[in-house]
């Protein structure tokens, strides 16, 4: 890819003025940068983005960093400064987004709220992302993902009954925020092409968590009973678990009754078919604890790739439980261009997740840019802005 | 509001042919439904859609359905008759997006390919959503959300060391797949703005899943060791994590030198600031345990409610640990406008989780119009297409 240009996408052309950092924000603009857009990085000094500092390192820059601003641009600008704030405004002129995820009124107090803005750039997409909201009686408070995992109600659903409470390892909070942000501005730029006006996208963290809590909050609502963590089986199908082999565990999913049939009989256990504890699926979800042993007497005998081979060979969904490593190295991942790479001068190659949206038209290539350090695109930036005024 | 009019927003005037069942391509549906789309839920006879028949049921209606499909329309199609094939493809030249989650291949065999379908109608969108993807080697095979989940990696890293794998409570393979693709599809409407071309979105769960793996993947690709599950805490940032009180658990999170020192002031432990193993935040992750130790020591001499409080007002970021009734009686949440009603004919009233992308220019009703029943909307579809031609 040549220095400058950016990735080629439904959304080219695109200018997102990006003020937020660390993570929902950041997500939400690489999302938006693999789909096309150039994502100007507007970093507050002296030190920027405070994930810059996030370990682990390679060669002191943060590989945490460098994934999630991979092909962006970086401007320093302190908006307390005269100068600096009428730079900002001529970038706002030439963006179509702005987006940030500061605690509400921060950017108001400047001087940027919305009203002044959509006056003075009609067009402007203003995305808000913030940990509550900017209405509502916590509006302020701090947010952290793992506050928001915790009062957004998936921690008590995650989890072994009898355990401390579970944090989602990934930071679902952050990142699911990030996602219906993504959403949320596509579909206000289809608006502008049609309505000529930009609008401002208001996104709560903890709102994106009630929003995913499906079938929990559709128990709640039916039947007025908050559910509790149950490990890893399913609620209502059976069996549909983690199952402990001979060398670790796997995953099996064989909920009807074509399934369990074919399970039993792959295990050598066609008994089970016929048992009565056992005989349809509210059975077995009733007794699934003594389900669970029968079937591991048998997986124990043998290990996860013998089991894995012989049902994936008859159709019975399963699959290993993988960690990084096998992730990462699964045919799958590697055939689907999901790990990719980008040069970066100091840190040399860098390794990150790739874009899960693929297009027909447009070509998902295996590099990518590397991310900015601090101010470095500030000279390319003004250029162009002398040049288009 | 009106009957057969659906919500106001930035995709008013789409029309959406959703092939999709169960969870991933509904939750994507349902998002843009939200957001102003006509969704149009084509259904296989004589059952459709799997997930009207799983529980809990609202006299005899599933409320998880329900949640999912508020607001859209439901008509039946065997694509295997050829009357109804002319029926599909009259509803395909009347849509801008075709979604489905199929495994791949099936709406092909059915002559319904991305290339005869682009040949016929240029400027159709199509999502694609599968477990595995429409390209690579595991593209054939069956997935439910915990195969994903396992076979991501977001199980590697959810749960407590120690235990069994653990799955993430809410189906986050579902659910990041659906949000990925209502991103692709609003770009590819706003590419089609531009281009007049319509295009094909190919998404995969377990892309889906590979892209939310954030520190993990940046701490993989940086030291290439895989990361193992932590319970609730941060791996370098501390005091970051769950904590017992006296009558249950809290979230503190108060990893600067600034924070920390304000929380051990704020419990009456002082001397803590100054405790060696404590002076650094490195220093406090390597002797995580030993300062939980101390927090909980006095911690577990009130109970939850005194401490929100206390550090609440001293802006400690923390938090409680709310299942679904503590989430869906958060005065924030109801400011938010985050639970909806809909009033089913046969179920009644039934609440279900808000649009959390909260835009300036339309606005946020307090009540959807709700899911349809099997084929209910069949001659109002047929009505509107006959007055078309």
């Amino acid at each position: 890819m040549k220095k400058g240009k950016g990735m080629q996408g439904p959304l080219s052309g695109i200018t997102i003025l990006d003020m937020s950092r660390v993570l929902a924000g950041p997500f939400c603009t690489m999302v938006l940068s693999e789909l096309g857009a150039r994502v100007i990085k507007a970093e507050i000094p002296p030190a920027g983005d405070d994930s810059r500092q996030f370990g682990p390192f390679v060669e002191g820059k943060s590989a945490y960093f460098m994934s999630l601003n991979r092909g962006k641009e970086s401007i320093c600008i302190d908006l307390k400064e005269p100068g600096e704030r009428k730079l900002f405004e001529k970038l706002l002129a030439g963006s179509d987004v702005l987006v940030e995820n500061f605690r509400p009124g921060t950017l108001a107090k400047l001087g940027y709220d919305w009203e002044s803005l959509h006056a003075a750039y009609p067009r402007l997409v203003y995305a808000a992302l913030s940990g509550f909201g900017h209405t509502g009686p916590k509006s302020d408070m701090p947010a952290y993902d793992l506050v928001i995992q915790a009062m957004g109600g998936i921690m008590s659903i995650t989890g072994y009954p009898g355990n401390p409470p579970t944090r989602v390892g990934s930071s679902m909070g952050d990142i699911t925020a990030g996602l219906f942000t993504s959403t949320g501005i596509c579909a206000a730029l289809r608006h502008r092409e049609i309505s000529g006006q930009g609008m401002m996208i208001d996104v709560s963290m903890l709102d994106c968590q009630v929003a995913i809590l499906e079938n929990a909050i559709a128990r709640y609502a039916a039947e007025g009973i908050s559910p509790g963590p149950l490990g890893a089986r399913h609620p209502s199908i059976t069996p549909f678990d983690v199952y402990a082999t001979g060398d670790g565990y796997m995953v099996i999913c064989a909920g009807n009754q074509n399934l369990f049939a074919k399970l039993c009989r792959t295990l050598g256990r066609d008994e089970l078919i016929k048992d009565k504890r056992f005989a349809n699926n509210d059975l077995r979800t009733s007794n699934q604890a003594a389900l669970k042993q029968e079937m591991e007497s048998t997986l124990r005998s043998q290990g996860n790739a013998h089991w894995l081979d012989l049902l994936g060979q008859k159709g019975i969904p399963c699959g290993p439980i993988n960690n990084l490593e096998g992730v990462l190295n699964d045919p799958q991942v590697n055939a689907r261009n999901m790990l990719v790479e980008a040069l970066d001068p100091t840190a040399g190659k860098v390794r990150m997740a790739g874009n899960p949206i693929k297009m027909s038209c447009f070509e998902d290539p295996p590099e990518r840019r590397p991310a900015p350090d601090l101010d470095q695109s500030r000279q390319d930036i003004l250029d162009l802005l002398r040049k288009k005024a």
